[in-house]
């Protein structure tokens, strides 16, 4: 027979089993802490019709999206998880309780230029508050302590959570008499890429801005570097724009709320410079960086948006949402070393190697501690006794347990703990007990080491 | 702006909050199920090479599957998790330990017919066991003690795993002198569906045996009615296939370990009628039915294979594996009105109303509980009494606590149990371990319910 060369696409991230149980536990942790906020998990098609997906049209995203037809029908992979949400949200309205709160941990596609750290299939993470007109300023304030709480389980320690307004840095250019915010918008948010320079002659070139006004918006936030500057900024300018002064109360009120949502200061910081590229937002906004990695980007943004489903009911659903990227996230922890090889567990806790012809007491001893949640492996291949050890050594398998003659006669089961040669002999009945007290002390690594 | 009605493709399973936490509790016992095994998780991309995905080529699912092209990529969404686990082994093989135990639960796509209970993106559970070479026979006993173990703590009570042996089957049309057994065994795979007239006609006429070795077929087909019967028929055949020789040790060693497995008599049967269609399988096959709606067909299927990876690698990796339909076993086990919906539980434990302007203290008390593991929810919208107690009540919220002036003034908590209109009132620092009894009480409700 002719052989296919095996080969998986490049862009799409395929791991190996350790690596996979860490993604998976990864995964766990966050739906666990989201579950702590009361959002319900939602599951929507990974294929939809490209009517439906594109009814926004057009954008950076379209050109790198899956689409194909099947038979008459036009269908494209989701590019993220917000328009299947408009999508859900506005067709099951009737259906649901609103502020309706969901979380969805999905993949995504997006052909984009293939390159190292690039993926084009993807986890998001995402959770979305969404109201039935109206919702109130504290989901706001409640959202990055999700964050903070999921990252803190995770063992990740120096991140922090930014966040701005909209309306805030709307009214300041407001204030400006700038006339077209949007762009300078998206110009002051490359402020931590390109530098001061960079942005100063941008806003001067590019968008015609007076080398006064240039000033003033680089003094303005420069003012965030503390949170003082920023509180003290944002004093100065009220009373001058209803927008800012929205704007101002709203960061105020988010701000205050963060502690009693159980964030540290440390943990956050109002940012001025953080404004989104995307039209989409219109109040509170996030992103979150690594302290350390500052090189990164924000691994976890989001904000306030006005309408989620514009574009398929005329119902207001304003909302606040923040999304992790999953894969990447993983991704960049692996390469900068982040990830503790002692959370990527093992596939079983126990390794059962019967020594005899009759495997039927082995095959009991297992479906007894299985039964008590032990997680068992039971070894029958036709090895040497070395290459059975190797077998639970190579999987971090923790124990090992013999079932020879000498158990068999006596009753009793020889347990041996790999990582130190100890051996010892129970009786089957306290097997279980035994291995989930040594189980525990080997338990409770966190999935991300601290930086050094 | 002109509106796009939202809409999900049809074939596509999209469920409400409630069906889907049902769902997501399914998935999370197969995974707890599958790791008390040794099954280490996998997932691979649902996109891939055509090339590598169809190296098979031709066959049934061939019309029904998503390709497409992109940029120069000719691409295809999986149509089962068999093929990928192939390609994973054959490119990763270096990488792995064997016997390789994975199990994986993914969504798979075939273009199918729309129609009622039919999917096109559909979940499938898949576990296998890979060796490398060779692959010992009590791993194909251990196989259904998986499926009885997760099928019993789902709730499922009444299904039987049907179990056979192609060798023996292949060895019994051998003794008969049939030329063409593969024609044969897909002809009487059909039994149970079309009935043993039909059958034996189609043995008849489209096949051309003759009236004495149909009525042989039927009699050692119908002697399975018992297991007593089955194992008396086995020894009528011994001796005179080496074929059937080898079928018959594997299947009597695989009935005889299965209650060391766990699995109780009344949960197995040996069945002659159950062979699979496809040449894929060259051991052990198994089926599950529910007893009381055979109508329903095979929910779980699977069976020994000797070369996974055939298309990809001449290094010989035989498994055994057995795949749950999960979509399509979810929506019939809801169509059958098995699902218990006090199984499907809320999205939040506990539901916290501020009462006062300063939502400080409860969102404070928010994060305690939820430090402790509670899931608490808070409620800050702009809305009447009842309508915030109404929202509780309709997400199935069991509890709600008010923080207002009294209890402000008191440091106390007031929370009302919804199902009894009970109210108590609490410490802050008491009301988690209140709590967590309260919800211990409600908990532990399986999934299915036991049918009448």
């Amino acid at each position: 027979m002719e052989l296919v060369k095996p080969r998986t696409l490049s862009g799409f991230m395929e791991l190996l089993p350790p690596e996979e149980r860490a993604m998976q536990r990864f995964m766990q942790t966050l739906r666990q802490n989201y579950e702590l906020y009361g959002f319900t998990p939602l599951d929507t098609p990974i294929i939809e019709s490209s009517e439906v997906l594109l009814a926004k049209g057009g954008g950076e995203t379209e050109k790198q999206i899956y689409r194909f037809s099947k038979g008459d029908a036009d269908l494209s992979l989701r590019f993220d998880l917000t328009v299947p949400l408009a999508k859900y949200v506005a067709l099951h309205a009737g259906e649901l309780q609103f502020p309706f709160r969901r979380y969805q941990i999905g993949k995504v596609y997006r052909g984009e230029r293939a390159q190292r750290g690039r993926f084009r299939e993807f986890y998001q993470a995402d959770i979305d508050i969404i109201g039935d007109g109206k919702l109130d300023i504290i989901n706001e304030a409640e959202i990055p302590s999700v964050i903070y709480r999921t990252f803190a389980a995770l063992g990740l320690e120096r991140f922090r959570i930014r966040i701005n307004n909209r309306k805030l840095l709307g009214g300041f250019f407001e204030i400006l008499g700038i006339e077209e915010p949007s762009e300078v918008m998206r110009t002051i948010d490359k402020l931590e890429k390109v530098g001061a320079e960079k942005m100063r002659a941008m806003l001067l070139d590019d968008l015609g801005l007076s080398d006064a006004v240039c000033d003033e918006i680089l003094e303005f936030l420069e003012a965030s570097a503390t949170t003082e500057g920023a509180l003290a900024a944002i004093e100065k300018y009220r009373g001058r724009s209803e927008l800012f002064d929205t704007g101002a109360d709203e960061l105020v009120t988010v701000a205050r709320y963060m502690g009693d949502f159980g964030v540290p200061p440390e943990a956050f910081a109002i940012d001025f410079t953080i404004a989104r590229g995307l039209d989409y937002y219109t109040g509170t906004v996030y992103e979150t960086v690594m302290t350390d990695h500052p090189e990164i980007g924000s691994v976890c943004s989001g904000g306030r948006y006005d309408n989620l489903a514009e574009y398929y009911t005329s119902r207001k659903l304003p909302g606040v949402g923040i999304s992790i990227g999953l894969t990447r996230l993983f991704y960049v922890l692996g390469e900068q070393k982040l990830l503790d090889e002692r959370a990527y567990g093992a596939p079983a806790d126990l390794l059962v190697l019967p020594m005899t012809g009759d495997v039927g007491p082995a095959a009991r001893l297992a479906t007894a501690l299985r039964d008590a949640g032990v997680r068992v492996q039971l070894y029958c291949e036709n090895k040497k006794f070395g290459a059975k050890i190797g077998y639970a050594d190579k999987l971090g398998i923790p124990f090992v347990a013999f079932l020879g003659e000498d158990e068999l006669a006596s009753g009793k089961v020889t347990v041996k703990e790999l990582a130190t040669g100890e051996q010892s002999s129970f009786e089957p009945g306290e097997l279980a007990g035994w291995l989930a007290g040594k189980l525990a002390e080997r338990a409770g690594t966190r999935l991300i080491r601290a930086a050094e």
